[in-house]
């Protein structure tokens, strides 16, 4: 594992490279520096574990057969898109959240110069997608294919990340809007699609599958993340900061989270009122009121149980699977996820 | 014309509906309405050149043969693709520059809850054009090429705006910096490829042309789109506000303008000296040092000559065109910028 992961940084090298030297544009010393700089900050210092997941998955597909060098260099190509993908996403988001920490450093725009240059850096980093694409891939069969799971991909990100803003606008008027329906389209389009849907099928285009015979394997992803981003809503309340590496802000941001969600529909009329009154509210008294309702509501014991049953329920889907390959790259996303604790 | 840009908006509307509606995602009322209140403020409200040279152009290429109804509507999805691309770079560009009017109406993110919610607004907007293309072009046996072209002009009008942000900051410590090597860098990035070739080229490629047989094509329209930016940098001192319909601000600014770069060519010491102290200020007494200044250097005269010139290089480079189609797309484009007062 330490061996792939050792790899895969360095196929980033390799990819940094052509693009800080990528003949579409003429680089001037002080604009190469700058995304060389930009690409460093934003791109590499993440788990990892989207990008991991494309090689991972093309070898179980390949049931153990040894990957060429050129394998091994592609799947490690297509999970730095997804990388990539996602700094785009995590530099903007941070920006529209005026966040101020990110992977344990100053968000970019925070930087000294960098500012609002942030912006047009996030857009820098989406076209970088397809010039890698373009240089390792025009020549495949799939290619187009390809072209058309990221973009479609992105749209549904961006699209999810839209309701999520508008959302939270309508929820800071009217909590009741908040919705096990309306957390469920958001989880599935702003995280679930790209961080669980998107590696296996950049694997499966690899291996020369069609992504239309594969909807089966999309739908257990998309579960999958939104069983993941259950797991991230739980934790920012209930997990260990030192663990998950944050502090949690959803009960200040007014966020849609599956626990809010949950207390709205377990809690009666005065544990009602006690929750529009203390939501969304940046005191640490009032946050501390609304953990304390979650306890009473005994959230954790709803969540015990959400997690029993959606692990149970996305095994039994993975083995009605035909494919025992594909069985086999649906277990490891679920067995890297299930009970984590960060 | 008229009866072009009637039948042009015509398709607007159908392309909003589609996109509405898109699969690929579950729109909620309130997600629909902001979508298409988005785009209704911010897609068909500029002059459309763009957009329209698209249809132009292709006429052209069909030598005067009748539009089929399908090549009719194919042309205008192309061309507001071009105007959702446009839309994307403005909404943003917006935001970095933290401008207040647009088209004569308040800027996007200055609007009643939207702020930086436009950041997201932008990405929806980019990302929309695949989805446009894919629905209409999915079968073409250009659609690939269509998608590399916006890719790629993407990725050129994203590096170009990074080197006018970063040399903006650099030239703040050091006007030394501009250059008119510089400024054509800036310009053929920034605007002439997504504003000159692109049209032409998603003309040639509804046509059956291949794009790697038309560099010559490319250099001319790239040539154009410079001398395009140096007329909208110099209209930015010297047009009437009335008429171009905005107060020019590039010297507040800190503008890689052509007009500072040919200043810095032409001063002496002293005058030199003159424009360091004053350029880059918001301060009207020093703006109007400045302007004094470009007018003491003849820069008026050096504009004209410089456009009498370029005009004539530009036609004679036309006329080398094996083709006479080509020629006509490439005439008709100087001919509506050659002169222009707005």
């Amino acid at each position: 594992m330490s061996d792939i992961r050792s790899k895969f940084l360095e196929v980033y090298s390799v990819l940094k490279s052509e693009l800080l030297n990528d003949p579409a544009f003429e680089f001037s010393h002080d604009s190469r520096q700058w995304v060389e700089r930009m690409l460093d900050y934003n791109v590499p210092g993440g788990k990892l574990n989207r990008g991991l997941s494309v090689i991972d998955s093309y070898k179980l597909l390949k049931e153990g057969k040894e990957l060429t060098n050129d394998e091994v260099f592609l799947t490690c190509a297509l999970g730095w898109c997804i990388e990539w993908l996602q700094a785009y996403f995590l530099v903007l988001d941070d920006i529209m959240d005026n966040s101020v920490t990110r992977r344990g450093q100053p968000c970019w725009f925070r930087q000294p110069k960098v500012g609002m240059i942030a912006v047009n850096d996030g857009l820098i980093l989406r076209n970088h997608i397809p010039r890698i694409l373009k240089k390792h891939f025009r020549e495949k069969p799939y290619y187009v294919d390809l072209l058309d799971l990221f973009n479609e991909v992105e749209f549904q990100t961006t699209s999810g990340q839209m309701i999520d803003l508008i959302t939270t606008l309508v929820g800071e008027k009217d909590l009741s809007k908040y919705s096990l329906t309306l957390h469920r389209r958001i989880v599935q389009y702003k995280t679930a699609y790209y961080s669980f849907y998107l590696p296996v099928a950049c694997a499966l285009l690899m291996a020369g599958e069609i992504l239309e015979n594969h909807i089966i394997v999309k739908d257990i992803l998309v579960e999958m993340g939104t069983y993941f981003q259950v797991q991230d809503d739980y934790l920012d309340c209930f997990g260990h900061p030192e663990v998950i590496g944050k502090v949690g802000t959803d009960i200040e941001d007014f966020k849609c989270s599956w626990l809010v969600v949950k207390a709205l529909e377990r809690c009666n009329e005065e544990q009602k009122k006690l929750l529009y009154e203390n939501y969304g509210k940046a005191d640490q008294a009032r946050v501390e009121k609304v953990k304390e309702l979650y306890k009473v509501l005994d959230l954790q014991g709803v969540f015990v149980e959400y997690e029993k049953e959606t692990y149970e329920r996305l095994l039994n889907s993975i083995e009605t699977h035909p494919s025992k390959a594909v069985q086999a790259v649906l277990k490891s996303f679920l067995s890297k996820i299930y009970k984590r604790q960060k």
